[in-house]
């Protein structure tokens, strides 16, 4: 380990360093997150850009009794190794270590669990505001970036917070991927008169003037019209967040220690709401992620020297070029995204159709809405969006698209297990919050050649339909894949002793099993459909064979395996057996997908172990 | 019918009318509303407010090929009125009547369904590119009011709305509900200038030079510093809507039908996207509705002369002076809503706790994330919700209360059938999607006494609890109601030939049955909890009775009937008959709560018939 580094185990031995020593930490940090990173994968860009802002932050505040909440929290690797946990760093997103993103359980220094967008503001008002009600003196900070902002829930949290009259500090980590383009020179210079401390007072002493100042009048609104679009260019975003109640401060270096320490220093004295805007730089002081931002955004292990990561075919890919083939004959096709198009597989698509390919930034609400209209008046949309995700568009879906029947293609990608990302990004209630919304079609592909077949019949099936995939997935051959028929189910192997039916790659484990168990004869079904489920073939199925288990990588409740029961009851069969196997109703940590299904009984071996003591019942 | 009234059928017959003429119908179309509600209940006050508005869109605009999108929806009546359905409003609200808000089937003027707030830039801006893209030519116009452009989904739809280039207008239906507070003299006068068809014209031009003119420099900054305030309280608004890429217009008299039909005549000649600041008053032209329009803003059948409506003791009632009494004896416990403070029983909360009282506005993501940050910094949060209206907030109920156990309590209000809103108003999905996400505890009262220690019991316990009950409800009577121990279920009356298995408001439904059918030993069993359910209790109950029915004002997939049924088939108990009864995979119309039920085979005499089929089976 680096000699600054070695010295610093908690974040009061910042408080012992100069800035010389504190900006060779930086740089040891760095190393240290680059050479483990290249090994275990992660978010290597938004770490780099925050190195001194963390160092900055926890040298001027004092956590953990203040509290830093982390916006989707994978810019928190820093903030790790400076609390407590630089031996185990080494382990970061992988099984059993340290979790890539912020974690109540792991540390006290951990305010909140993050993973997805725009929710720290949010959690940070109800801090302060719990604090205030409690008279507890501590402080409450919220470090959210300029992509995170777009999201509703952080515009509505803005609102609420800056007229809150809350002592709350919101840090603005614009790292010029969105919002700065609009930053210019005068912003720059007016931060030096902002961020001194005479600012607050000399603003208030304004307001007190300009409000008796009379302003309506001839000669004031031609002042104002044509003065308008200089000011605007100057100050329109420190405007925007001061006009709804913020002190605004910034924009300032976050690079440099030394300033981001005096202004933080300085938003501690200033009543309210405080918004500092820091300007980061992505990737930073790592040439190859300087350059690439979005390649070294969320990363798999990679090439120190070259960045260069494994290549891997994967559903994504499957998707993106198939999109493509069905828009080049078919001019109603259209695509959409929430900030997800490297990520979904569209970047040869909004290469190949820039006028019909829509990226509508971190905004699942709005951009389910937007399909929406665009299905009503004539386009056939298809939106990929991980699963987790859609969580965020649920009231759209069932409002905007199912309500309406409106014929839109929503492809799930990340469903079940995604790995080291862990629990806020598992995509296993997918099929569960979707299965009970009227008129929705729900499919799954059991590998790569079904995803192209499923897509080019959802996109024509002239009803909402969704597509739940895996992250990179596993393209399990089989001899045939039939047609798609509109709720008809596939019948893989036929046999005697027992059902087993799957969905989507669980298909391929069923395969699997059957495999493990050669003197068994096993019927394999794949449903293809979750909704509308095929409940003929299934319970014809298990009328022979008597015995079943259904295969889901989704929580157990409201998934496949409730649909098989349900239909098994309703039919009034009776004498049979019916084992689910799928995710029971707890959150799934992170690991490798392998190591996720053996601990919680999903791999072939923990299957077909299971099964047997079924199959003796 | 009125005199004028009497030659409008469709918006073409607008064209004919002198102003005169069309204030006169307004006038009309005010009373025919004003008679229409005062029977059937509704929305007054929207309706009203927009009555000019509605007659200068139609006036002006080429409906139906040019499509106008209600926000919300509920201010359609006078566009119902005006679009060939005069005859039929009588209807409206009533079961097989009009719908109270668009819907598409009912006429091709309804663009899009609307029932849920700030739906509508996304589905304009979605319909304008389809436009562009098929190379159509009609206009699309969004019509939200200023209370529902808090929404995260309006605010991320007018950032991309803003930034499309598209041509798409966003009428601002500012009723002097928030907005307004800002709007002072200068913008009034402003519009004068900037609403003239030169203003865009001189508006680019003044871009043009002030991108030449240098603007860094003392002399400049200090400039722009002293005359920020002055500026910012003139245009800060419209420099908002004008800075995210719109043209703004405005703002206009709502009123004055004249202006209006200037304003949009000018607004077809702008390219690109344009915001239109209409002022209106809510309840305009009756006194009653002016003066209160908070009452009669979703209001059931009133007197006319007097305003009164009948007052009933409901749930919402209840849960608020529960919460008052569990608040003076416990300071940590705070209330939280989104912009429903009177129609969730909070009003007196509010004027007794004004400091543990936190209206956010119509922002029910934010609103899950602020509860969040409040209990895991000591509070007991209690936020009560529009069953449908939780939806919004499905991803912060995962990601920010059940992922970390966050102990906040979320009373679902208005669950199962609501009545004559409809289809986007019923609370027909809660059960269904809270009960797959780990960790939340999910409750339901048989009647008013159940809610009070439902709720005292659910803010103590420490884990995300949800309590839900109906909009209104029947206060059952029950001869005891036993203390609510976790996880475990009433039973109400023991038995012998049948299991019912109810919960909340469906166990007072058992027991008329059980009551229709006094020769049947029925065992009814009040379940309490979906989540923990009491599976030992239930089964047991089963295992006697061999039958069993469910009843939930759910939909089926994924409610109490599947967890009743997941339960048996888990526990091996052979020769069970379980039949499940709720809402089958439907969007529920609207009509009233009993005219639904009965439809949907779930009243007391529909289930009592077919119980006993299902008992000769």
């Amino acid at each position: 380990m680096s000699q600054i580094l070695e010295q610093i185990n908690l974040p009061k031995d910042l408080k012992k360093l100069n800035l010389k020593e504190k900006e060779e930490l930086c740089k040891e940090i760095r190393e240290l997150i680059i050479d483990v990173t290249a090994k275990n994968g992660g978010h290597v860009a938004s770490n780099l850009g925050v190195v001194e802002l963390t160092v900055a932050l926890h040298s001027v505040f004092n956590t953990p009794k203040d509290k830093i909440i982390w916006d989707v929290g994978h810019q928190c690797y820093v903030h790790k190794i400076l609390t407590g946990r630089k031996k185990e760093f080494e382990t970061i997103r992988q099984f059993g270590g340290l979790s890539g993103f912020p974690k109540i359980c792991e540390s006290e220094y951990d305010s909140f669990n993050t993973g997805h967008s725009s929710t720290s503001i949010s959690v940070a008002t109800g801090m302060a505001r719990a604090r205030d009600i409690l008279k507890e003196d501590y402080k409450v900070i919220a470090v959210i970036g300029d992509g995170s902002l777009t999201g509703g829930m952080a515009l509505e949290a803005l609102n609420d917070a800056g007229s809150s009259k809350t002592n709350v500090t919101v840090i603005l980590n614009d790292n010029e991927m969105s919002i700065s383009k609009n930053v210019g020179g005068i912003p720059l210079y007016l931060s030096k008169i902002r961020t001194k401390t005479g600012y607050t007072r000399s603003n208030r002493k304004i307001k007190e003037i300009t409000n008796k100042i009379p302003v309506i009048g001839k000669p004031i609104v031609s002042f104002a019209h044509y003065t308008k679009q200089i000011i605007k260019r100057a100050v329109i975003h420190n405007m925007y967040f001061e006009d709804i109640g913020f002190t605004y401060l910034g924009p300032v270096d976050g690079h440099n220690i030394k300033k981001l320490e005096d202004i933080l220093e300085r938003s501690k004295k200033i009543k309210g709401p405080v918004l500092i805007h820091v300007v980061t730089k992505k990737g930073k002081g790592y040439k190859l992620a300087e350059e690439n931002p979005d390649k070294f955004h969320g990363i798999s292990a990679y090439n120190k020297e070259t960045g260069e990561t494994k290549k891997s075919n994967n559903y994504s890919k499957i998707f993106g070029n198939k999109l493509i083939e069905l828009a080049q004959k078919d001019k109603k096709i259209v695509a959409v995204t929430a900030a997800m198009k490297d990520g979904t597989g569209l970047k040869e698509f909004a290469e190949k159709f820039p006028d019909r390919f829509f990226d509508v930034g971190i905004a699942e609400q709005h951009a389910v809405g937007l399909i929406a209209g665009m299905a009503k008046a004539g386009l056939k949309p298809v939106m990929p969006i991980y699963s987790s995700f859609l969580q965020r568009g649920y009231d759209q879906i069932i409002h905007d698209i199912a309500l309406s029947n409106i014929p839109a293609t929503i492809c799930v990608d990340r469903a079940g297990v995604v790995g080291n990302d862990g629990e806020t990004h598992q995509g296993i209630f997918d099929l569960s919050f979707l299965s009970s919304i009227p008129n929705v079609v729900i499919m799954a592909p059991k590998n790569f050649e079904e995803l192209e077949k499923m897509l080019e019949f959802g996109v024509n099936l002239n009803k909402p339909v969704f597509i739940r995939y895996p992250r990179g997935g596993e393209n399990y051959q089989f001899e045939k894949t039939e047609k798609i028929e509109y709720g008809i189910a596939e019948t893989i192997v036929e046999g005697t002793d027992l059902s087993i039916i799957a969905i989507g790659n669980m298909v391929g484990r069923a395969k699997e099993i059957a495999d493990l168990l050669p003197e068994k004869s096993i019927e394999i079904i794949n449903t293809r459909f979750l909704k509308p489920l095929d409940e003929k073939t299934i319970l014809k199925s298990i009328e022979k064979t008597k015995k079943a288990i259904t295969i889901e990588d989704n929580v157990l409740k409201g998934g496949l395996g409730s649909a098989v029961i349900e239909a098994v009851n309703k039919s009034g069969i009776e004498n049979i057996k019916v084992k689910t196997f799928g995710y029971d109703d707890i959150f799934v940590e992170h690991g490798t997908v392998k190591e996720i299904e053996d601990k919680y009984n999903l791999s072939k071996e923990k299957i077909s172990q299971n099964l047997f003591t079924f199959r003796e019942m």
